[in-house]
């Protein structure tokens, strides 16, 4: 089955957290979005084993997106072969407009090891005769597919990118379900207590939001330049 | 008469080096487009008095914007009141949606003018209450209007902004417009010899373009980070 | 009289604003604070003429600062010889070990002269022999004076420094004398109805603050690198 | 035993190189110091095998810390998990207040591997449940513990920072004691003859403090951004 | 032998693409150069096995320069102890003033590899006693030898370094040696065709080139400063 | 008479500390240079009115240059139409090859003045017809003249430039000679007191030359990119 666009994260709520308004609204829009968690994010603080994944998947159908686990594990993650080219066998299958994974994370391990990692994985899923490279035997079989797009949302332990992003999505109108999402990582956040972590993480997109006259907003990096059609595709600014 | 977009140069011939690709595509796609330039040109080096503005209506005229020059001293531009108030005058006269013009410039004196005049005419066409500032009064009968964007295309006697600009407009559709306006400066270039600067600045576009595997790009930086409503905006890059 | 510290603005509201807390603080510690404001903020939008000066002083009073208003016009600020003089006067009047002043501001052009002009007053402040200077006469009868710091906070209309800024303080216990302080300016600001710049404001500071896992704090730049006797003058990070 | 601070270097030497100042400075200040080397500095040049452990341990006590050697070989130190583990265990074991360690090194490996390594050993060490994390069982039996603040002292092998660092101690009183420690490794250093490595080290650290008008300084950037509680904690500069 | 100049690569065909000129250009001075490439290019995708690694040696007879090939594999590249010490044997054999190699590539993983790798081996290559370390014995029976310089040509996937590079080489007159060089690689590059990266990779040179007046320059970066004797050394700019 | 250089500076005594030891280099290579300084210093603090020009021409002549004062006034430098025109003028009059002369300076606001102040004259000095500018008559009777580099040497009363300067010369051999052109300066530096800042000069200029392993060097930033014929011209770095 296809897959307009794959999100690439360390741990099970990575991807709602950094970027769960952008997938509900590529949702939304009628696009097919898979969330690929490294691991399964195990052992988490305060749920039983297998507790964790259970709740992922409960926030993925929240944002209407399919969500598989590969077998890395939770802390020891790196930029491994093995991690490069199951992510680039996800590609090839599902052939992704769009990928997208955490970037210039300094803070926790786990997450420095996905960008590297995600950039040769999306380099190896378009190469050709990989039956005649001993170790990437895993591909022999796929077509080699190109994708249009990496992009990095903000990994949220790190400090606000500034100016230093290359765009943000407003995502006001899917905020909800954002929430709702976080909401069923019940392990994780104490959402009735108003959690710690939660309060600061929708701090973040409410105050990147405000910069723009919007409610929410989410922020990206670019593998790539950015090319559009037309600067008209812009929304405006608070300050032009 | 309103306009969606105000494109101010310093020179006669800086909007369409810098940005006559961009011009010619949003005329075409049914928007109206204001040339300012804050001065006439003069003097230039081939032509008699008088022919570099002929030119420069023509060359506006095959872009299908119009075009006004202010009365500024060409090579003695400054970042002057008079001048941030005669460009918000028009602003508020015209109300745009967009306002484009040079950043970054530090190799002619008059280009470097133009960011920061543009930037304190952007905000000053927004304020209210005029009358009330003495040496303000230009400004005092119109009403305030506030600019969307403002976006600056990259001079082309300046470096190649490398990786850090905003974004990228495929102009390869409109190129050949592009190309017949510039050709109108007659006194400027010297079209049928192969004109080293117009050769200079058509394989920068075409660089640029290539970079996405598109024909040509023309480049910007933006005043404020960039908002989208969805990253399906973005046009494919070449490697992704 | 001699003031601890010089905070610089370019209008009334800006030094509360953009550190209001730290001001509270300093003043809280023991230390003497002058406010300059370069303008009297006129004309305001929705205040008669003076009001913006009496909401000021009491803005003031509630953070225990003292205020002085230069004679620059509010919109038309820039950094003429003039208002260099008239700071450095006050510099070399109240002999301050601290300034501090807005810098790296291209939104609102009054904050964009305010860096440029606080450094050259500095500067000034400290050189002897000014009677031998035509146009410097201001500064002949005092005597030089060498600030020992010149700390520049974040304006609050541009982008988020980021990771790019010196340091940040800790204004929590004394946010709600800013909060009190910035409800004075009534004509600026609709407190009651949740003012929508306000929040932004409370909002990045908020944001700010929890990075550190405190509840407020206001960062700023440094003119020089910063010298410390010991790395233990650093409060905790979130994440070490 | 707990420690204040643990100071996490490649080498032996390395610790009294970087900050040796403000090593001493802080037991000066009543703190309690373990430096950490990764190997024992074998093979060195000019000392038959141990001798360079001895010169540090003599080097050690002459500023007041205590050193302890991990197992890593001298010019292949990499960021292994293994590496990480130990570290963190050091850890949860001493639970210091501030850890140190070197980063942005690009000309000897080995220093390129700490920066990476100490931030993942940092992280680990806060984390709980290792013992169901397989190839973790290192830090199963220990308490997680958060480590406050995580400094980088330049290193010298690599040109200065310029502008670009996040504060510099003033070693002034303490740089005698430095200038003993390294004194120490006399099979590295020829300190009679003037050593050309030594002189070039005390020439950084002379420079730096000149910079502040005192004798010497040594220089840090900071894994996280700094906070403080007021901005008096901060050393007069030279030029404000 | 001993050779003036190393130049690192990937794959056949990056010295080429990368520094193809100036390889040319050091011939034609009397230098010695030997291209290393860490693997051998296989799989290629229109090429027989083994016919890449023949293209290869044509390429470099027509640029004047030997060539080696390492057994690393395609695609799989990461720095390795193994390459370090087998690139670091090179140097020690060869002794040349000059490495070369890729740098700030973040598009394919074996781009991404060769700087930290190349920094290494030339670290590695002026230290002595390798008998001493286990794993380094590769080392053993070399004397050490000190690089003069590392320097870093543009990876041509990667988009434009902008300003933000040491310097270029003007390779105007070697540049058909260049082109010619590249045609070798007719499993790779349609020629005739009009090859899409050929044209791509040609454009890039020719912009740099006009950026300074000439027909073609191809830029780089360096591991250190630059160091001359007389700014007589460089040649004119464009605009000064 | 033609120059081959033409520094321009602030203040006598400018041009010899930031590019002492590069103007006796070029001078001893046979070049011809003036140096020009936009005041003539006064006040001086501890000079007669006139003894700082008697200096600085004997400065010069140690040096080996010529020596010119516009009539700027110390302290109140900005960047005036009418200094760009007459440092303009000097440049058609003596048609250098190089123009040297302060850039990237926050400190002392007469620095800061210097490096627009430079683009803009170097610029005006290539442009014809200024008998068609009105204000522009100084330059009506010159021929145009381009300048084929414009080079800025570091101000040393900022912070160091780090890594981030475009190159080095090493001014060993030549360093006996600025100190002694410095030493002409006894109105300023206590020579033989061991004055604080020329020590903190020569610190600065042996600290950068130790990088490379040399006695002293000068650090250099560069209007545009740098072009040479070969990587061959550069010297060795310390650490390649």
């Amino acid at each position: 089955m296809t897959y307009d666009a794959l999100v690439v994260s360390a741990h099970p709520d990575d991807a709602e957290v950094q970027m769960g308004g952008t997938i509900a609204k590529l949702v939304g829009d009628g696009l097919r979005v898979l969330l690929v968690d490294l691991c399964d994010g195990e052992p988490s603080d305060f749920a039983v084993a297998g507790e964790r994944v259970a709740q992922a998947q409960r926030a993925a159908a929240i944002l209407g997106a399919d969500r598989v686990f590969l077998d890395g594990q939770d802390r020891l993650l790196t930029d491994t072969l093995s991690l490069r080219l199951q992510v680039a066998a996800l590609i090839r299958e599902h052939r992704p407009r769009m990928v997208f994974g955490t970037t210039d994370a300094c803070v926790h391990p786990d997450h420095a090891a996905v960008g590297p990692l995600l950039s040769a994985a999306v380099f190896y899923g378009r190469l050709d005769h990989w039956q005649r490279v001993p170790g990437g035997e895993l591909l022999a079989d796929t077509a080699p597919w190109n994708v249009e797009r990496l992009f990095f949302p903000h990994c949220k332990m790190e400090p606000p990118w500034g100016r230093d992003f290359a765009f943000a999505v407003d995502v006001s109108t899917t905020y909800d379900r954002k929430r709702a999402a976080l909401a069923e990582y019940g392990s994780i956040f104490r959402v009735e207590e108003g959690d710690r972590l939660l309060t600061l993480y929708e701090a973040e997109d409410a105050y990147m939001g405000r910069l723009f006259g919007v409610a929410y907003a989410e922020t990206f990096k670019s593998q790539s330049p950015l090319l559009v059609t037309s600067p008209t595709v812009f929304l405006p600014a608070l300050h032009a």
